[in-house]
C-alpha cells in the first residue's frame, strides 16, 4: 500500500493563500486556492498567488479542486490558476456562486467544470474520497472535510468554529467529526488562526443582540454599519434589527452588493419586500427611518465608509446626528487605517461604535481541544495562521496526548508522506508567492520590488548628456531632471551646484582621456552621489544617461 | 486683567508631536517640543517636527520651554527647534540629561540654558509662575504643570498614570493636585491616551513580579528581554530578577545603552557591580547564568532583537534553549512588524513570551476620573490622544459635570482664550508638519512625496531622444530605460513594442511637422501611457526627455 502525500503550497504565514494538495500514488486533489493581498513590503502589487509549479508538473494526476468556503484567501486564486489546471471544482452552494460570480466577470464562465456539494456528500476522485462536513465559520456554507484514501483518513477543518446557535442553518456536524474519530483519523489539519485566543469564540447570534440594543439606544438617529461584505449571517442581523425598527435598508459597496446579490439568489439571506432602498432614496426617508450597511470596516482607502468618513463620498455625507458602527475588528496591519476612519467619523461629530460589535469566525484554544477531542488523530497538522498560532495549536496538541514528533509544523513546499505506520517530511517541491500587478503576473520580482523601495525612499535624479561619436566630445548636458527627490523650485541653489559636479566629472573624464562611457557613467554617479550624501544625507537613485550622436 | 491663551501646536493626532505654548500678555511659554515619526504616506522621511512659525515671529516674548518628560515625543523636536527659538529649558534631573545628551551628540552643547527644576520647586517666567509635580509615567522623573498666571490656574497633566507602589520615587502627588483643586483650577490640559480603557492602569511593580516569575520557570534557558529603552524601571527590575537568579546582564541596542548610560549617571537605576558583562563575554558563561536587555520591541528592522530574529545579528545567534520575553505591547502600526519577530524567533525553536508582560504608562478612565474630580477645572481641553481617544475623555469629562460648552476639543494652531468669566476659540495660527529627510529640514513637501508615492506604486519609465538643433530631425532614440516597473530581461518583447510605440510618436510628429519640444514630449507621453495600460494595466512614471543638439 502507497503512502499519503500533504503537500501545502501555502497559508503558513502571515498572507494567507491557502492551497493544500493531496497526492495518492497517481491522483491529486487540491483543497482550496486562494489568494493572499501584498505584504506592506510589495510596493504596488494588487494580490498574490501561489506559486503552483509543481501541480503544473503533475496536470495529469490532478482530479479536482476542493473549496472549503468561499472567501477570497481560499478561492480568490481560482481564476488565475484555473488558465494552468483547468480541473472540475467541488464545493458548497454558496461557495459556488462565489466562485461562479468571479469567474463570469471574468468571462471565464466556460472554464471548469463545477459541481455543487451538499453536507454529508462524498465526492469520489480518483483514490481519494471526500466528504463534505458542516462546520460554523463567518461565512455561510463552510465546509471541512473528510479525505480518505487507502493510507487512511484525514480530516481537513478548513476555517472554523463551534457554534451552537448559528443565524442560519445547523451548528457544526459535531457527531460525524466524532464518528470518525471513533474509526480512526489519521491525521488532523486543523484551523490555528486563534490558537493564542483562550476559551470559546462567541457565537454569531450574539451580535445579533448587540446589534438590536445599539438600535434600541439610538431610535433618533441614522445608522450606518460597516462590516465584511461576505459575513451574510451578519448582514442578515443588521437587516432583521432594522426591519424590526422599522427602517428602511440601503446597501453600499461594490462587494457588499456583490455578495448580498449572490447570497440572496441562492437563498441564503430574507430581505423581506419593501425594505431595500437605493443610495438616492435616502434622502427621501427621516433619518431615524434608515440603515446604511456598507463596506469598509478595515479602513481601505477607497471603500464606502472611509470614503464617507474623507467627505469624498459623492452620495453620503456624516453628521453629527449620525450613529456609526464598525461590527469588525482591525486584522492585524489595518489597526491605524480604521483608527483614522474613526476619527475621521467622530470630528465630524458622529457616535462611532466600535468595540464588542463583532465575533471571530475562528475557533479559540478549548475549540480547538473539543476538535482533538473528538477525532483522536495520530498525526497533527496545524494550518491557517502565522508561525506563532500554528505553534501554540502544536502546544494544544501535545497537551491533549499527541507526542510531539508526530505534530507537523510545515513550510510551504514541504511533502509529508504518511500512513498509519508513521510521518516523515520528505521532499520540498517548488513553492511561493506570484506577484499580481495590473494584467502581470509574476513579471514584477524581487529587483523591480527592491528599485520601487529604493524609489519610495529616495526618489530619482536622471543625468542626461550627450556625446559625439568619435571624438567623445560632450556635445549637450548633463541635464539634470528629479522626481520624488527636492521640491526643486526651492532648491535651485542645490540644483545647480549638483549639476557643477556632474559637469565637473565630465571634464575630468575628458581631461583624463576617459572614453568608456560605462566608467564615464559610473564616475558621474560614484560623484554625485558623494557630494549630495555629504550635502544633505541622502542617497538618491541616479541614473545617469549617455547619448551618442 | 488679560486673559490667558491655550495653543496646541501638535499632540492631538495620532502621530505624537507634543507642544502647547501658552501666551499671556506679552508672555509665551513652551510646554514640550516633541517630535513623530513619519506615516507610513511618508515615503522616505525620517522624522516629523512641529511648525513654529508662530513663535518665531513672537520670539522675543518666548521665555522657555517646559519639559514634562524625556520621551522623543515631547522632547525630540528640541534640536530643530532651538536653532530658531533659543530660550531656557526647564525640565527633573533625567528629562534633562536626555536633552543634555541629545544635544551633545550634535555639536549643540553650548546652545540654550538649562535649568534643572525638582518637584514641588516653581519657576517663575515672565507672567508665568511654572510648578512642576510628581506623577507617574513610563520613564521616570515625569512631572505635570501648574501652570498659573494673573487669569488662572491650569494644571497640565502631561503624561500621566497613577502608580500607588512605583518601582522608584514615590507615587504620584495626589495630594498636590487636591489643593489645586481647592483654590480653584480654571482649566484642565489632560492625556487622552487611554481613555477608551475601562478601569485603573496596573502598577509598574506587577511586571516585575511577572518577571520574576518567568525567571523562575525558565531556570535552564538563556533569557533575552526586549523592551522600551526608556522604560528605566522596566530595566531595573530586569535587572533585579537577573541578579536575584545569579545571571549576568549584557545590553544591547543603540539607545539601550545610551538610556541606561544617562539613568546610571543620573543615579536613577542601581545595577550591582559585577552585573553588566559586554556582549562579547556572554559566550563566556553558561546560557543559564546571562540574561540579554535589548531593544526593538516594537519590531523596528535595524534594532537588536529584530536582528536577532531574522538572523543578521553579527553577536547573538538564536537557538532552540532561548526564551524571549517582549515586555511591551505594539503601538498601533507595529502589529505586523512586531508579529513577523514573533514568528522568526518560534521558527528557530525559541520561546516567545509576549502576552501580559507590560503595563501602560498612561492612565485609564478610572484614573482620569481621580484626577478630574481632585482638580474640579471650570474647562477641560483632552490633550495628547487621537480625536477618539480625545472624544472618549471629553465623555469622561461631562460625566463628571462639567457643562459640554466647557469642553474643548482643539485641533491643531486653535487660540483657546481663556478666564473666569469664560473661554472661546479666538483665532487660528499657523501650524502644521515639517518634514525632516536626512539633513533636509521641510524641503520635502506634498509634491515630493506624491511622486514618491507614485513611483513605489508604479515605478519609472524614462525616454530619451536627441533632436538636431534647427532641422529638428531625430538623430539618436528614443531610448528606453525603466526602475521598478518590469524585470526588463524577462520582458523584452514587451520592451520592443514600447520603443515602437515611442519612434511612432516622434515619427508621426515630425510627419505632421510638429517641432515644438514640449508637445512632442507631451504625445510620447500620452501614447505610451496608453499603450501600457491597455497592455497591462499599469500607469508607470512617463518621463520623455529631449536634448537638443
Amino acid at each position: 500500500m502507497s503512502k499519503l502525500r500533504i503537500i501545502p503550497l501555502g497559508g503558513l504565514d502571515q498572507i494567507g493563500m491557502n492551497i493544500t494538495a493531496f497526492e495518492y500514488e497517481d491522483d491529486i486533489i487540491i483543497v482550496d486556492c486562494g489568494l493572499s493581498f501584498p505584504s506592506d513590503d510589495m510596493l504596488g502589487i494588487d494580490l498574490v498567488i501561489p506559486d503552483v509549479r509543481y501541480l503544473e508538473d503533475k496536470i495529469e494526476n490532478v482530479r479536482g479542486f476542493f473549496i472549503t468556503h468561499g472567501h477570497e484567501d481560499h478561492i480568490g486564486a481560482l481564476p488565475y490558476v484555473l488558465r494552468k489546471i483547468n480541473v472540475p471544482i467541488y464545493g458548497t452552494k454558496l461557495s459556488m456562486a462565489l466562485i461562479d460570480g468571479k469567474l463570469e466577470e471574468l468571462g471565464m464562465e466556460n472554464m471548469a467544470k463545477r459541481k455543487i456539494v451538499r453536507y454529508g456528500q462524498t465526492v469520489t476522485a480518483g483514490n481519494f474520497r471526500v466528504e463534505f462536513i458542516r462546520i460554523n465559520h463567518s461565512i455561510a456554507d463552510s465546509a471541512a472535510f473528510a479525505i480518505t484514501t487507502p493510507a487512511g483518513t484525514v480530516v481537513h477543518t478548513g476555517d472554523f468554529k463551534v457554534d451552537y446557535t448559528p443565524v442560519f442553518g445547523d451548528p457544526i456536524n459535531l457527531a460525524r467529526f466524532a464518528e470518525l474519530g471513533s474509526r480512526g483519523v489519521l491525521a488532523l489539519l486543523c484551523d490555528s488562526t486563534n490558537a493564542l485566543k483562550e476559551g470559546f469564540t462567541q457565537s454569531e447570534s450574539t451580535v445579533g443582540r448587540t446589534i438590536q440594543q445599539i438600535f434600541d439606544e439610538n431610535e433618533g438617529s441614522r445608522i450606518i454599519v460597516a462590516t465584511f461584505a461576505s459575513n451574510v449571517d451578519r448582514v442578515q442581523q443588521i437587516i432583521n434589527a432594522a426591519v424590526q425598527h422599522g427602517r428602511k435598508v440601503a446597501v453600499d459597496g461594490r462587494s457588499m452588493i456583490r455578495v448580498l446579490g449572490t447570497a440572496s439568489e441562492v437563498g441564503y439571506i430574507d430581505i423581506p419586500e419593501g425594505t431595500l432602498i437605493t443610495l438616492e432614496e435616502l434622502a427621501d426617508y427621516p433619518r431615524e427611518k434608515v440603515v446604511l450597511i456598507t463596506t469598509g470596516s478595515q479602513g481601505e482607502a477607497m471603500a464606502s465608509l472611509p470614503r464617507m468618513a474623507a467627505s469624498i463620498h459623492r452620495k453620503v455625507t456624516i453628521d453629527s446626528s449620525d450613529v456609526i458602527i464598525l461590527s469588525s475588528t482591525p486584522i492585524p496591519g489595518n489597526e491605524k487605517a480604521v483608527y483614522k476612519v474613526i476619527n475621521e467619523l467622530e470630528s465630524q461629530g458622529a457616535k462611532v461604535i466600535f468595540q464588542d460589535v463583532h465575533v471571530s469566525g475562528h475557533a479559540c484554544r478549548e475549540e480547538m481541544k473539543l476538535m482533538y477531542s473528538l477525532t483522536k488523530p495520530r498525526f497533527a497538522i496545524p494550518l491557517h495562521g502565522e508561525f506563532r498560532h500554528r505553534t501554540a495549536q502544536a502546544g494544544i496538541a501535545a497537551s491533549m496526548g499527541i507526542p510531539r514528533e508526530n505534530i507537523f509544523l510545515l513550510e510551504a513546499g514541504d511533502v509529508l508522506e504518511l500512513d498509519e505506520e508513521g510521518a516523515c517530511v520528505v521532499d520540498k517541491v517548488p513553492s511561493g508567492r506570484i506577484l499580481v500587478d495590473g494584467l502581470g503576473v509574476g513579471d514584477v520580482g524581487n529587483i523591480v520590488l527592491r528599485d520601487r523601495q529604493y524609489l519610495a525612499q529616495h526618489g530619482i535624479i536622471i543625468l542626461v548628456s550627450v556625446f559625439e561619436h568619435g571624438s567623445g566630445q560632450l556635445i549637450a548636458g548633463p541635464d539634470i531632471i528629479t522626481r520624488g527627490f527636492v521640491y526643486v523650485r526651492e532648491s535651485e541653489e542645490l540644483m545647480e551646484e549638483a549639476h557643477e559636479v556632474a559637469y565637473g566629472t565630465v571634464i575630468r573624464c575628458q581631461t583624463q582621456g576617459v572614453t568608456d562611457w560605462t566608467r564615464i557613467k559610473t564616475e558621474m554617479k560614484e560623484d554625485l552621489s558623494d557630494f549630495l550624501w555629504k550635502r544633505m544625507r541622502r542617497s538618491p537613485m541616479i541614473i545617469p544617461i549617455i547619448m551618442e550622436v
